[in-house]
């Protein structure tokens, strides 16, 4: 599915900006210029160089053979080299004559240190250039999506109907994680949180080995990844009877989501989203325990460009994927989030997540 | 278990480096430092800041409370700030006079520009203090090590049990992990290698959908994570009765991971212990195949200090845990590794994997 037409985007704006040569690292650029996504290292274990004529992958010999085969019919010529890619394409860059590389910012300070001692012109710093291509996804990238979130949606039905008091919330994790899995998940998007009664009201709790009691919120975020793309949802729930207070912020919550999904058009600004759904919470006397962003990009990492909380300056564009999520939490008593996965059109949101958002009392 | 000692040894080499202030942003370093761990997002979530009097954390807000939890007796403060945990900490060093700032330098390029913009003094990189005090253990982080490892061991012994000509890789490998993960392992180590036939022949496989055929090479790598700590191994066997080529690889890397444990002594150089296991492949003519270093720290994280391989300048000291893995990979055909974790002793390695190391044909 890789489109030359990335390379050529990344091209153009190496010309505006004068780089005849960018170093890619970051694994999930990586991933999305060459195909190659068999990367778990630490240290870069590719370097995916773009210079005006030449695409080429700088690979580790431990992964030289699936690069290669990854990278079948891209256009990306595969070296293998070890330990050093480094040296390997610096010195592939003085034999071309090329004075100028770019490398991204995401690069540890280590590294960027390490390139600087091998290349003998001048490096420089690229931010989010792959990143905002990234942001905009292309059909075959929103399939792939659709695919993650209907895993998604369909083990939270599934975990609907195992989910009682006296279970831990690792065990409903498990089970979340494992239907996915078993149903053509590779791996997760992250590692589920699953949250009950006073836990839920952090934000992003680790799943423990608490018992689930009767009456609680139990708040879950989780997401499948299909072919490296991702999916992410959350569902809070009442197991047992909702008390009032429950329904209560509940409700806001689930205003505030439909709000946010309601502001969301091609062309509007991350910030504008987030604060539709925000006032509703702040009418509600909530505001000030809706204490994250709205929502984020997702593709082949679960954050990812654009960003849609309070202090964005990003314009979300048709053809993104966005999270709406609007959460408020309440210490010691709990938390509500209710977190929808959207592709942005023209003229709104298609909604992706499938699971029902009225209060589900088990 | 954090034990006041990381943070005296800290100091020293702050002391030793004149710096009177040290930013820690690896989340594997900032566990290590505070206790707390529940750090999953791509952007620095934490910074675990020593001075010379006080140890702060800074923390995003959605983490407030976990943090404070889990550092509760530490002797750490814990600050929330959202979004902007620099300027938090940048403010605070001003208030207290303080000009010089060490940032690790496996912190990004991007987060090096943004607390170098925020503070006024002057930034300067760490590279590797706290990662050279997590290589050698303490006896309660070498229990929790023995724990995984025992976990990992279990799952192996289950597995074997299971495998059989027409189960997939993937099969293989859920099996693997969810037998560890319902024993009582948190997440995994790494993503599980199952690579069978000539997926084996690549170091680091990724799991595919491929059917197990009968005569094949399976190799497994894989480990267990208990209270935040790795474990490590890899077995390979046949699915069914072995080749005469494949007795011959396997008995070499057999004897090849004994050597290597043999080095093993507290002050050896890593690249000893990788040349003792390296010469028994060479004089077996497959010195060549063998294209990856010996072994290296397991711990917080399944890489980390110290290494043993063939180009390290470390030495490895009583108390480090590493692994003990040579392998033959011979494309087209398959791949056997061998690998042990060893706890470093000051006469001789005890090995923490208790699976049987004799050709298994299953």
């Amino acid at each position: 599915m890789i489109s030359e037409a990335r390379v050529s985007a990344l091209r153009a704006r190496m010309a505006a900006e004068q780089v005849p040569a960018l170093a890619v690292t970051d694994p999930a650029n990586v991933t999305y210029l060459t195909g190659f996504d068999g990367v778990f290292d630490e240290e870069p274990a590719h370097i995916a160089l773009v210079t005006e004529r030449a695409t080429t992958l700088y690979t580790d010999n431990r992964y030289a053979e699936a690069s290669s085969a990854a990278s079948e019919g891209t256009g990306w010529e595969v070296r293998a080299a070890w330990p050093d890619l480094v040296s390997a394409a610096c010195a592939d860059l003085a034999r071309d004559c090329i004075g100028r590389l770019a490398l991204e910012d995401t690069a540890s300070r280590r590294y960027f240190d390490s390139v600087e001692s091998a290349f003998e012109g001048e490096v420089v710093a690229a931010r989010g250039w792959v990143e905002s291509l990234r942001a905009v996804k292309e059909s075959a990238e929103v399939e792939r999506i659709v695919h993650a979130q209907a895993l998604t949606d369909a083990a939270f039905e599934h975990v609907l109907g195992t989910i009682r008091p006296g279970l831990t919330e690792r065990e409903v994790a498990l089970e979340l994680e494992f239907h996915m899995r078993r149903h053509g998940s590779d791996g997760v998007a992250f590692p589920p949180i699953v949250a009950s009664g006073p836990n839920s009201a952090l934000p992003h709790a680790r799943v423990t080995d608490r018992v689930i009691g009767h009456g609680e919120l139990l708040k879950m975020d989780f997401g499948a990844r299909v072919e490296g793309y991702c999916a992410d949802m959350t569902r809070t729930v009442v197991v047992g009877k909702a008390s009032e207070r429950q329904r209560e912020i509940y409700e806001a919550v689930r205003s505030a989501n439909a709000a946010g999904i309601g502001a969301v058009r091609g062309g509007a600004k991350g910030r504008e989203i987030d604060a539709a759904a925000r006032s509703v919470l702040s009418d509600a006397g909530l505001g000030e325990l809706f204490t994250h962003g709205l929502g984020h990009g997702v593709g082949l990492q679960v954050h990812e460009l654009p960003n849609a909380g309070p202090r964005s300056e990003d314009v979300v564009s048709t053809g993104s994927v966005i999270t709406i999520e609007p959460g408020v939490y309440v210490a010691g008593f709990g938390g509500v989030r209710i977190e929808d996965l959207v592709v942005v059109e023209e003229a709104g949101a298609r909604v992706l997540t499938r699971s029902p958002k009225d209060l589900i009392e088990i």
